[in-house]
């Protein structure tokens, strides 16, 4: 391959420049820098040298097109929620942080679609399709910007019933590496005029360009929803009940599970009061009649493997409390142990394989002596330990690396994937060779062809 | 951009070659080459140097490096089923016929997938999945390879349900246009790691690489399945019972606009007396309870917009009769004029705008005196005009030509696609720059890329 491009560093003369097109929308302040060079997770702090606040597509487009020249790197900047590193600045450069694009530009309710700015959050939407009967079903947890979202093919909750950010986004506006401005899509449903552009920079993490805009498919919100609770005597029963839920054919919206140790976590942390053991959460989402079937035939399911105390709740307020304790499961397995980080698994496997995996991981997370809860998205067969540490402690580190190199391994051996939902980031590049093979060398050509300077987030996916 | 690479002839050098790599496996017999060039539309056969049939994807890697290195062109070639010159032998060279690798390698009913060759049809993989409770979602209607289904992003009459092959596909075996061999992706059912190279290679067409094997999603038969039949007094009250059905969220899992002349089309191929007015066809899948709730609102809407006469039925007989008439359409609609050849197009509008497109068509179709009836996959706002024509009648030929590229006008303008599933082969390569516009040009960066000297499958997609 070409050897890999030299960046130059931000100067003087390129703080000018960016200052012509954004105006006083642009800081070198250290805290300001710091916040921008960070993400949720244990990567430490990589801060960019400016940040720059884009306000429109042909700010990002001028502001790209000014880095080109120069040979800096650009770094897109969201809502920093994300695990693998991806916002870290490794080799310095222009942060362009898109939070002040956040218009919703058109919701068009017939045919059930809408197209927001990158900088749009998930609640941000959901409030501003309040009354329309539709609402958007990626549903990662954070309050992540839709751009975010996109650029890291986020799924989360709703994926087995709705699918991910892949299925999700009909079409993107993207600056590209010069500066030039594309469409990838139109808003037809389906579409085979030539290659999936819109599929290639979903997950594509601000390597291959910026995406500024981003038009979603949404769902109708179901007549009747219902939600669902249930323990169980041990983690393979707790999997192998969702196994079997999907295995049947129940088009469940959600269906989640938390280990003992999670469940300790999220009634601590949102003062529950759960048995702490094995438990799946369900929701159900149909006609009223159809979510009672659904329900009667998940409750015999659970029954079939043990699981006991099945409580049922159709009201919002219990089903809003519900799934914020499951969104908290992070911040409430952090909050176990106050001042540590949190490093975030993410191997999904086949689902045949996943009772085998996960127990396997348990009994690994024994043996290296971690605070790590397993939380996961089952129907999917996608699961996170959130080892619980101080990033600041190397053996506590070297044994974490060392679990979830085993557990990638393991997942990979399964037909896996090293990332369910997480994204690559410069955390898993290793990963990606062991996965991909070969195939990483055809990612390597493309990220050449559409960014020759290899000015876009470099050093994320894949290494040139 | 470069100029376009020259390609070579095949030559009795070449020929020897290849016949160390496959045997007797090959033949340049005029008759097998002409029907190697064809497709099952209008576009006159380009047949290729020489046919040569590939038993594993280890002898296709053997073939394509053979011809990269003489620098001669390779197009993969599965059951010719498809509408846009996709096979054309444009610049000659050597055609790899895949339809001796229709092995299903793998049915993993836990995990509701399947690897098969790229030879297997979707009938044969249809007869191999009996008694397994699942079933192969996509349903293009012809007898296709899967390999080409792949290849040309190809959907039908189930995808308002189930999705296209850009949702069905989980993974693909590709010999690149070097010759190397690579997966996209593993059996797991969702993934952040890098590029979506899956989705790059669906809809490819040939241009990037061979696809030699495919790992495809299955769906859970339902517990019940009915179908319906309604005629409505106009194409628009038709067009808009149809819109509004899936705007009430009901999971149809196809539902199918066929015009007057269509019906009129089918009645007489199919022996069969429906009412020769705008009818649509629907599919219910479900429970029981399900299907009889669907149907019931379906019949409501139905009424709403002048439908009479609605039939509905749920034995397999009287379905398997119902789609077999519908699969028949295009034939249908030649058998109207025999000796003829089909020309279809492939529009796809957000449906918000189906109804007026179609209408306005339609006046077209009327002043244009061409014999085109009107078939539609309603649900995801595609439908086609097969224009039965003779096309050795220049001027015949030219209304169709106008009459084709007045509708992809109308339906770009409406934010649609000039082809919703039928793909571009070299058929409507100059509508992808009205489509795309500056994407055209990252789709050439990508082809320059994966493919620099231009061997695969050249002039389709996009011109170097």
């Amino acid at each position: 391959m070409t050897a890999e491009p030299a960046q130059n560093p931000v100067d003087d003369d390129l703080i000018e420049e960016l200052h012509a097109i954004v105006g006083q929308r642009l800081t070198t302040a250290p805290a300001v820098r710091e916040e921008h060079g960070r993400d949720e997770s244990y990567h430490a702090p990589r801060p960019p040298d400016v940040v720059v606040y884009a306000t429109s597509t042909e700010e990002v487009s001028d502001i790209v097109k000014v880095c080109a020249r120069r040979q800096v790197p650009v770094i897109p900047f969201g809502t920093g929620t994300s695990l693998e590193g991806h916002v870290a600045a490794l080799k310095g450069g222009v942060c362009i942080d898109l939070m002040q694009m956040n218009e919703v530009l058109a919701v068009n309710v017939e045919d059930m679609d809408c197209t927001v700015q990158a900088g749009v959050t998930r609640k941000q939407l959901g409030e501003h399709l309040r009354d329309t009967g539709l609402f958007f079903a990626v549903d990662p947890g954070a309050d992540a910007s839709i751009g975010g979202m996109a650029a890291t093919r986020a799924s989360g909750t709703n994926a087995v019933r709705y699918g991910t950010m892949r299925e999700t986004v009909l079409a993107l506006t993207v600056v590209l590496a010069d500066g030039r401005i594309i469409r990838t899509s139109r808003r037809a449903r389906k579409s085979s005029a030539g290659y999936d552009l819109t599929r290639l920079f979903v997950g594509s993490e601000g390597t291959l360009g910026v995406i500024t805009e981003v038009t979603l498919r949404l769902v109708g919100i179901p007549e009747a929803i219902s939600v669902a609770v249930c323990a169980f005597p041990d983690l393979a029963a707790a999997v192998n009940a969702s196994i079997t839920t999907i295995q049947a054919g129940v088009p469940v919206a959600r269906i989640e599970i938390l280990d003992d140790k999670q469940m300790e976590a999220i009634n601590k942390f949102s003062k529950l009061d759960y048995p702490e053991a094995p438990t799946l959460f369900f929701e159900f989402h149909g006609s009223e009649a159809g979510v009672v079937e659904q329900v009667e035939t998940v409750e015999a399911i659970a029954d079939d493997f043990g699981g006991s105390d099945f409580q049922w709740a159709t009201k919002a307020e219990d089903r809003a409390r519900l799934w914020q304790a499951r969104h908290d499961a992070f911040y409430a397995a952090m909050a176990l142990r106050p001042g540590s980080k949190g490093y975030a698994t993410d191997v999904c496997v086949p689902i045949s394989r996943l009772a085998e995996c996960i127990v396997e991981t348990r009994k690994d997370i024994e043996e290296s002596k971690l605070l790590a809860p397993i939380v996961g998205h089952v129907g999917d067969g996608n699961f996170h330990l959130v080892m619980v540490l101080d990033p600041d402690d190397p053996d506590e580190m070297a044994r974490a690396k060392a679990l979830n190199e085993r557990l990638v391994m393991r997942g990979l051996a399964m037909d896996g994937t090293c990332t369910g939902e997480h994204g690559v980031g410069y955390g898993k590049i290793d990963f990606l060779v062991a996965e991909h093979g070969e195939a990483v060398s055809v990612m390597r050509t493309i990220k050449t062809a559409l960014d020759p300077l290899g000015i876009m987030n470099p050093g994320k996916i894949v290494r040139v």
